[in-house]
């Protein structure tokens, strides 16, 4: 146990100190270092493929299905897709410095609010070793050190990825611990560190509900939450029906296991009847499974009968559950109940159904008109993103590289006193 | 134990509803609680008077000093102050609903970001019942519904005054649980209301250390903390002595026992033996108390031999620690070390020594050749605040109506997927 807190003491004091020296080094330095980690990458990828076969042959000892496999294995073509990524933030402007806003007060007083960096990122995520150098990347780009915990799944392609951006810190002149990676498996290690609210200024969990539950309450520390993504198209009275089809199926279908594909689908009644039917005929295509109300059932026989705990489930698979709903505010009430405030779509042509729904529902993102897997960095112009708040405070929805900084107010004088 | 958490079960359902509501009315109906709120006061006065006199005869009991009875007094003239306040927080704008960036995205999605409130803010505060009005304002102007604690010794006061905004409340349609005041001093209450981090989107302590301390150590739900001011003012080697002198006078003296006044003075030792017997003369006349170094103790004789805990106090009183340094990098590692990261200030005519304090330091506000007074919501330009922040998390330093809101992403479409 006391191993564990020596390890977590010493990782904080070194990225405290590196994020000190971080918040000064200028954009430029940040750029060297992501382009020389793009090159290591790319001339080690023989070395990365190797260490990631040793996670691969452990996978099924860790129950992994197909899915996580995927996710988790490197090729060198996807390590060329993510060399390319880390090309990409570099070409991303930097937050640090930014003036975002300034006013001359009456007295003379310039007082402007400056861009700065969070400080110590925590950052916990999935078996994706990609992430390992999104995470790193976006973090440092955005001035913060980082403390990374990938899964156990992951370790050794991590290892491999990691030693390569340390490399790069060391060659471009950059703190060495900038990007520190948590080099065990033990659990302890976590408690541990989210007791150092003193040194580490926020964690970002990704992964299981249970894990950011935990994380959440042990935290002593801003905790930026990623939790489930219950998400609704709601077809209104006017919607365009062949619009609402294509909405539907790309927010359920075109990649089922993330969060911001849709989960509930509800559907004014007085357009019910006739839409229902090419509901069940695309779902059928698609291999889609219903479960429905009882309204929905009658028109798509093979629907199941869904449940309150359907309402309730982010499936994370081929699964739709079907509501008809009496009219707006009855589709607003079930969002408000059900959804986990994650993304929520109106397919409508009634403007002021649209103006209801984006000024009542209480979403990270509510769209008109447009698929629920546009909630994303990139699709929303961020450029990369380190995850998708569920939270209202700081940051919400998309995380890109301004939600990683905090902001110092800056005033420049000549004698001002205040009278 | 359990009527507490009742009460606590009670109050925070009722806010939720509230903030509901209150999320989606116009800043006219807003308008209309700030004005009638006003003119119930004014025509209040009288029973205000007589409510506070029951604190104030109580406050004895309490142990409360002169400053702090002062305080808690509230007078015929100190409540159209506090009405006037009212009308202030009126005439700022609406942050609620301003489309603050957009973008339109290749496919011709327009995306854009929109400010909401944060939901349900629990604000503890110390026994001001001027506060109670103040925090109420901003946060229902923001679009918040708030559970009010203040301080035990002003309770009767507090309950004056919110039955006059609760009438404000029903009179102007808004409603009723917009506003709410825990009228019990028992503290078993905050403990139940902090658990509820399911129904309070942040608590905002106002206080002694050990309250924010418990605060931050019990709350389930975000904090904006507000810690001491330990704040500096660095005279540098160009400095102009008698506007360095003009804001020592300011920042320490003015108004001794907030958070933005100085208490600790660094001089740059190539100006100190001139320096300094300015700086005696002064503190003397102002009839402040000086704990310095070995080298201030030679130019000012009346001076005390400071100790490290010195430069750890906030003194809120006229004692300053006083220190010479080495240079400008001595200075900023002092305050690394010693500031709460609240306000500190650089006097100098040298460019570059400006610009590496004012990128090296990192407290909320660092300014150059101003007092540290100025680190304030009304003097920065906010309108008016409801605390200063000292974490670098969603808000840092002084928080006003815009501190007080969150964001969500709205996107218009015309029927996009994703590709």
């Amino acid at each position: 146990m006391s191993n564990w807190a020596d390890y977590a003491d010493r990782l904080t004091l070194q990225a405290r100190k590196a994020s000190r020296q971080l918040a000064i080094v200028t954009g430029e330095q940040k750029q060297r270092w992501l382009h020389r980690s793009a090159e290591l990458l790319m001339q080690h990828v023989e070395q990365i493929v190797e260490a990631n076969k040793r996670d691969l042959q452990a996978a099924p000892g860790y129950g992994l299905n197909a899915a996580a496999v995927d996710r988790l294995t490197l090729t060198p073509a996807r390590l060329q897709t993510i060399a390319n990524a880390l090309g990409e933030v570099s070409a991303l402007p930097d937050p640090v410095g930014e003036i975002f806003e300034s006013t001359v007060r009456p007295n003379g007083l310039l007082v402007t609010r400056v861009r700065v960096p969070l400080g110590v990122v925590f950052f916990i995520y999935e078996s994706r070793p990609n992430v390992t150098i999104d995470a790193a990347s976006l973090c440092l780009k955005s001035g913060n050190a980082v403390i990374l915990r990938g899964g156990k799944e992951a370790l050794h392609s991590n290892v491999a990825l990691y030693q390569l951006l340390r490399q790069a810190l060391v060659e471009t002149g950059l703190p060495e611990h900038a990007v520190q990676l948590v080099e065990t498996t033990e659990r302890e290690v976590v408690g541990e560190l989210l007791k150092r609210g003193d040194r580490i200024d926020v964690t970002i969990p990704r992964g299981g509900k249970s894990l950011i539950e935990r994380v959440a309450n042990e935290a002593r520390m801003p905790v930026i939450k990623h939790f489930d993504g219950i998400c609704h198209v709601y077809v209104d009275e006017s919607a365009d029906h062949q619009m609402a089809l294509a909405i539907l199926k790309n927010s359920k279908c075109q990649r089922p296991g993330v969060c911001n594909a849709a989960e509930c689908l509800l559907i004014h009644q007085a357009i019910a009847e006739q839409f229902l039917p090419k509901v069940g005929l695309l779902l059928q295509q698609e291999g889609v499974e219903v479960r429905g109300c009882e309204q929905t059932r009658r028109s798509i026989p093979a629907a199941k009968l869904a449940t309150r705990q359907d309402y309730q489930t982010e499936y994370l698979d081929l699964i739709l559950s079907v509501k008809v709903v009496e009219d707006l505010s009855a589709a607003i009430e079930h969002i408000d109940e059900f959804s986990s405030h994650h993304t929520e779509v109106i397919i409508t042509n009634d403007l002021k159904a649209a103006n209801r729904f984006t000024a009542e529902v209480d979403s990270a993102a509510v769209m008109v008109n447009a698929s629920t897997r546009f909630n994303d960095g990139g699709e929303f112009g961020l450029g990369a993103e380190i995850g998708i708040s569920t939270d209202k405070f700081h940051a919400r929805g998309p995380c890109g590289l301004r939600e990683l900084t905090s902001y110092k107010w800056v005033a420049h004088g000549a004698g001002q006193i205040r009278s």
